[in-house]
């Protein structure tokens, strides 16, 4: 029975799908992601991928496509640029998978371009031909459908609306060497950074707060009346809607999903981010659907096992 | 011999030219756009396309596809929203043409989302398989092509580029009632507006205008040493390279193409506007190259037999 498998690496671990041929999750495994560089390594994870096969009742053979989704730019011909967060080789990896599962096509995807086609293959946007997924997690990642089709971009920055640039006045810098990129107010950081800022100026007290990404805290704190945790959201609403009318000029999706941790506080913000939205966009584009994605943190394990089956010849 | 149409509906003049297959022009005829909303101006139309085809020996029944590009919205399913510009009955006009050319497939695109497919077919772009084409008009339009496909848009704003907000600051309005747009600085219009704005405020005499668009006489100006036209064209470049920059970082294309009115000036602000776009453009998109439009005027006549032939079933 054929099979396919999609490959989650993130910073912190490896998530591992396995999938039917029409997008049914039969299994997951988990395990901490060490360094990708060696034999020894790649050995370790195509071994782990085959137990899990077995324990499915499957064989290597039956494997005929196997997607990877990275945190970091992957380009419109599946090639893997500069990775910062994770020790990978990504061509030696490939070979050993490809060894591994002789039947297999492989494909690389960036993991916010990976959600967008999990959402498209099993989530909220199943069969849609135009939509934009916003990930907003540790920073916000994006992936953007049109056609049906995933726009990776000539140079892998396809989607990358985290570094729309939304605040021309802003005065400290963005991870990409920028300033005012959207990634600075409506990525997990970026609303507790705002938070402790409103926190201050108004001098009030910040709730405790579990890390610097810990929007969960925030999200109560609104629902408690906390007023700096309301400008807070405001202010990520005010220019998440406004990047996203910027968006709308350029490929003018049907939808925009909202996923990545963040965006489990959607029901909380979802009327201010509408409301934002039409204020900033041009007017055909005022009935454009915002909604949840909803296939959470497993999204990207799906799209990049996708995108592994549709590109196979 | 299988031929092709495409018809160019502008504000005020109809152009038709008649194509091979492979997309060689053989003839083109021009005419004043009347209002297009009665039985008789559709039958003018209609028998003004037998008559081109007559006097190069060709008959009816060998139009295989018509393309009709208009200055509004055309959605991805071929719809033709408000058209500000033009009185014209889409729907009367194709049930003519369809009667007229019975063995052709109809399609409406929009004008500058023509002109991009036009460069696709037989310009700049040809074979490409991403890029934007950016027609700097009386306003600016753009078309978005990824995967060698158009992008329309789901509401036919795709490519409204011309609308990506780069000033937050502005306090006239644009057309679309929106305040920044990038058309009003990078328009021919918007040239001149800050042409005249700069001349007012440097106490500078303004160079003979010959009306509210003419920026041949503002590049006059700057190649005369003239310091208003040098800082309009600085802003000029200065706006346009942020909204690229901004537009890079959803579709990431591999080159811009530069044409419309004012893009005749490509290589006097060619180099200026290079330098500002790499200066606001995330890092792995900074090689995007940035190049002159070939086909002029003709583009979007090209652009929309293409279209029309392409989806011919």
């Amino acid at each position: 029975m054929d099979r396919v498998l999609g490959i989650d690496i993130g910073g912190t671990s490896i998530k591992v799908g396995l999938f039917s041929m029409e997008g049914t999750l039969e299994a997951v495994t988990k395990s901490p992601t060490g360094e990708i560089v060696s034999e020894a390594a790649f050995a370790i994870v195509t071994n782990g991928l085959k137990a899990l096969l077995a324990e499915n009742g499957g064989t290597p053979d039956e494997v005929v496509a196997v997607g990877l989704d990275v945190p970091g730019p992957v380009d419109d011909n599946g090639k893997v640029g500069m990775l910062a967060n994770i020790e990978l080789d990504p061509d030696g990896l490939q070979a050993a998978i490809k060894h591994a599962f002789p039947n297999a096509n492989l494909a690389f995807v960036n993991d916010a371009n990976a959600a967008a086609l999990g959402e498209l293959w099993q989530g909220t946007a199943k069969d849609a031909q135009s939509f934009v997924l916003i990930a907003l997690g540790t920073g916000v990642g994006a992936g953007v459908v049109t056609g049906g089709k995933l726009v990776a971009g000539a140079f892998g920055a396809g989607g990358e609306i985290g570094h729309v640039t939304v605040n021309r006045a802003e005065t400290e810098s963005c991870g990409c060497g920028r300033k005012g990129c959207l990634e600075q107010y409506a990525s997990a950081k970026g609303v507790v950074r705002i938070y402790k800022q409103e926190c201050a100026r108004l001098g009030i007290e910040p709730v405790k707060l579990d890390g610097p990404t810990d929007t969960l805290s925030v999200f109560e704190a609104y629902r408690a009346g906390d007023e700096a945790a309301k400008k807070a959201i405001a202010q990520m609403c005010d220019y998440l809607g406004y990047a996203m009318a910027q968006v709308s000029v350029v490929v003018d999706p049907a939808a925009y999903l909202i996923g990545g941790g963040v965006g489990g506080g959607f029901k909380l913000f979802a009327e201010a981010l509408r409301t934002s939205y039409r204020s900033y966009c041009l007017s055909p584009s005022a009935s454009t659907r915002i909604l949840p994605a909803s296939l959470g943190n497993d999204a990207a394990m799906y799209g990049c096992a996708f995108q592994a089956l549709s590109e196979r010849k």
